[in-house]
């Protein structure tokens, strides 16, 4: 299995120990303490390294996660909450710019990164970074990050047991589905949906066939797609329909299955992927890895390569040397 | 014109008059007092509803505006908070539950809708009500919904000045781009990408494709989709690309800038639409009435009814006679 896969449950144990193992409530920076009860906890970071703050906000039911995939902080945002900064690389100037903004606000900021300015940057000013291991590309590092970051919030929230999402890693390499999914989507824009709780998996999914096999996807969020993308059905389109369900609660868990229901009415180019998992960490764990393996599949019957992405290239070529705004 | 597009300046003024002029701070539900300074503004609804939220929040900068589109209120939202509960039909579930459990928390709700459930609930309890004008479909009241709340709102926070928003309207009514564009689109699945500052322009576009010209769409959002659905422009797709440029400021003016070449680096099927307007409420009007022109004439070009969502339908009754979650 290549692009690090099968290294994902030793990536995971390994980035969740870094994460737990900084002391990060004892650091200061300036008169700034971190060692507090954040109201709110705004996780900042884009593309590979945003989808964190998703998964993380599906993960911590009952805590106010912001997730901020811009420059800047909202100007909302008080001293009370925590920032975290998510960027593979170190490199992004959207997170950088937000994590200097906040400390200059007063805000505690922990910057979670394989290095880069961010790095240098935070810890020149005393601020904790948890640094994390390399991995091909920001998107195949996604354990590494998710694991870290969760590490460190476990400092100050409650975090989900993460064994069962850790475990659940081995299972997902002998599916079938990777396969039979990417030649039911191939020449067509697939039309995800996926019930709100468990958003992360879509967008995640709709992230690697992005990157990955170079395809574009729309994600329709259940109960809001019910109000719009659903009608799309009602015509026949160059579409191709997955419909992600998993165990989230009684009401939203009916409206996926009666989604299920419609589109099946309209079309038979339907295919359902079922989570696996207890809690909703471990079921979106189990489908980032498992949705991701499709998006490889996809590329290979494409014969493209998966890790150039060669527009994000570009644009990050031509915001490097800007300053940040505001 | 039909859909009543041309009545949208007369019922703009009218709904905003409506909201200005219910004294929404005299109300007063049990011990909840309706005057007071919110510390963050939560609006929840769905659909064509909904995407009310996305516009206010998009045109009041520096205000912390939560758009909500679930059951419910999230658990964190405090009694500082001020929740405005958008419904066209005042049916919609949804939005019923939130309210609903919203005043047993203790928190302030007005309601905005053509009557319904919600009006009765909500006036039972004593709880302001902005009751608006009936359009054809609730898409087709954004104007009605959309000056009531900011006519409510500015009760409470400093609204932009909305009377170049009205005056634009007509304007919409003369262009030729609804023809062009339709014709751009039929056959594919538009890609849309917009800056973050004005998401809402794209999300109403994409609502109106789902339901009036039964298509889906892509929404890419800046610069979010600079680091994932960029990628998809290095393969051939059954897509058209559609940029949506504004003014907003002036590091997100340049990436869309520069999104707009790279994707014309790879793909001749791309058309701008530049939004008109000085405030970004103006500019999110001009665009929401200009692409839902172009819905409406895609509609005709696949000669099909745009008023007719049957899938929605099927959906409601479903969920019709369930209970509140939680």
């Amino acid at each position: 299995m290549p692009y690090g896969y099968e290294d994902w449950p030793r990536l995971s144990l390994e980035s969740l120990r870094l994460g737990r193992g900084l002391n990060v409530r004892s650091f200061k920076v300036r008169s700034i303490s971190y060692d507090f009860n954040p109201t709110s906890i705004v996780i900042t970071g884009m593309g590979g390294s945003g989808i964190v703050g998703d998964v993380v906000r599906d993960s911590l039911q009952g805590v106010n996660v912001i997730v901020h995939k811009d420059f800047n902080i909202p100007p909302w945002v008080s001293r009370d909450s925590l920032v975290v900064a998510v960027s593979y690389s170190g490199e992004t100037l959207e997170t950088i710019c937000g994590a200097l903004e906040a400390l200059r606000r007063g805000i505690p900021v922990i910057g979670v990164t394989t290095g880069g300015r961010l790095a240098h940057e935070l810890e020149a000013k005393g601020a904790p970074v948890v640094k994390v291991p390399k991995s091909i590309a920001p998107r195949f590092g996604l354990p590494n990050l998710l694991y870290a970051v969760l590490g460190v919030l476990s400092h100050y929230v409650t975090v989900p047991d993460v064994n069962e999402s850790i475990e659940i890693q081995g299972e997902v390499l002998k599916s079938q589905l990777p396969i039979k999914l990417a030649n039911f989507i191939k020449g067509y824009v697939p039309m995800i949906f996926a019930p709100i709780g468990l958003q992360a998996v879509a967008y995640r999914f709709k992230n690697d066939l992005n990157e990955n096999a170079k395809t574009p996807a729309v994600v329709a969020i259940v109960p809001e797609a019910d109000h719009n993308d659903i009608v799309a059905i009602m015509l026949k389109h160059p579409v191709r329909y997955i419909i992600i369900k998993g165990r989230t609660d009684d009401i939203h868990d009916y409206l996926m299955n009666t989604v299920e229901e419609v589109v099946r009415n309209y079309s038979s180019d339907v295919e359902v992927v079922e989570l696996k998992g207890s809690s909703r960490l471990t079921q979106e764990v189990y489908g980032s890895m498992l949705l991701g393996l499709v998006s490889l599949k996809l590329a290979e019957l494409y014969g493209i390569d998966p890790v150039r992405t060669d527009p994000i290239n570009t644009l990050k070529d031509r915001i490097r040397n800007l300053s940040c705004p505001g």
